[in-house]
């Protein structure tokens, strides 16, 4: 028999999967029970919170898995090409999966934002560590902290408006299209920069 | 008492509402009939394909109010300044709703985008002509229709995630700055296109 814990983190990760695909109000307990294989009743003392116990900590979880998933594609890489390589990434799984597999939040997000607390809380958390990888990959490569964020910001709500227009219309190509030009923008910052930088003698942009 | 037609229309407009606010699966026919104050049991003559096609005409109905919308904020604007009054608007609209009144189709389409070909359609074809609105608009102001229509989709995925990042985080600000560094890329290629245009003595882009 599985261990006490491996009953709970197995409902959090089968919790995680089912929100990803079909967001919070389809997703019920019955069907987390069954998809985790976890006894029926577990649940109460598990998660005395109930199912926004349970989604806060699914997205909690997932948000962590992508932000790996993230810092990965954008190690050793210009963010431009990272932005590219995240969305075939994401194209990719999208396809195979049927246009069912976006961002792992977002769907949580849209629909509870406005009322609940706690997944308001976790959700704008998970997008907060994907804003901070993309921040420091772009402050690394040059942008000053504060153009860096907004250029963050921009390349996030990007990917995601992206991955939305292509699960609507059940095709890859809005989130390759919105990549392209997002690396577009990121080059043209980037050598913004460096021309501002050589006008400067390196002091004006660089570690402002 | 209300004619019949009146019925229908209401309960298109109360479901428009509610899925906006809540999504398609917390949506039920018991709230839209309370909603819309309409008599039970009028759903199933209205709607003989169930609450799959109510939503389906919701979702067109919020579609064509938006495109509206959208086409009177770029009437005789450059679509850098639209793109910032219209998100000025949305971030307007989320604050007075308590983040509540986002996008009104974006929820819909993450939650059934991969189950349901009808509603994949109904919000696919909504944001279509949103991106159309907004492709146009670049083409008017010098854009070669194949850059405008990338532009256009970069500046709708953007939105459409500076939206979902702003109720998440309950906090309009990304909202504004997506649309201050979209507004940025829409006047930088403007400036190329002009550019390239008087190199070339007006016939390589505008109108291409």
């Amino acid at each position: 028999m599985p261990r006490k814990t491996d009953t709970r983190q197995r409902m959090v990760r089968s919790a995680a999967r089912l929100l990803r695909r079909q967001g919070y109000a389809a997703t019920g307990w019955r069907q987390v029970v069954a998809d985790s294989a976890t006894p029926w009743g577990s649940q109460a003392h598990h998660f005395p919170g109930g199912k926004e116990q349970l989604a806060a900590e699914a997205v909690t979880l997932s948000g962590a898995g992508y932000e790996r998933l993230l810092r990965g594609v954008l190690a050793d890489t210009h963010p431009a090409d990272a932005v590219i390589a995240w969305a075939d990434a994401a194209a990719a799984g999208l396809e195979s999966s049927g246009w069912a597999d976006g961002c792992p939040v977002a769907t949580v997000a849209l629909e509870t934002a406005h009322s609940s607390d706690a997944l308001a809380a976790a959700c704008s958390a998970a997008l907060a560590t994907w804003h901070a990888a993309l921040a420091t990959s772009i402050v690394e490569h040059g942008a000053a902290p504060a153009e860096a964020s907004a250029l963050a910001t921009l390349v996030l709500a990007g990917i995601e408006g992206g991955l939305l227009i292509a699960r609507a219309s059940r095709d890859a190509e809005p989130i390759r299209i919105v990549s392209r030009e997002l690396a577009a923008v990121l080059r043209a910052r980037a050598r913004a920069t460096a021309a501002a930088d050589g006008e400067s003698g390196g002091h004006e942009t660089v570690g402002a």
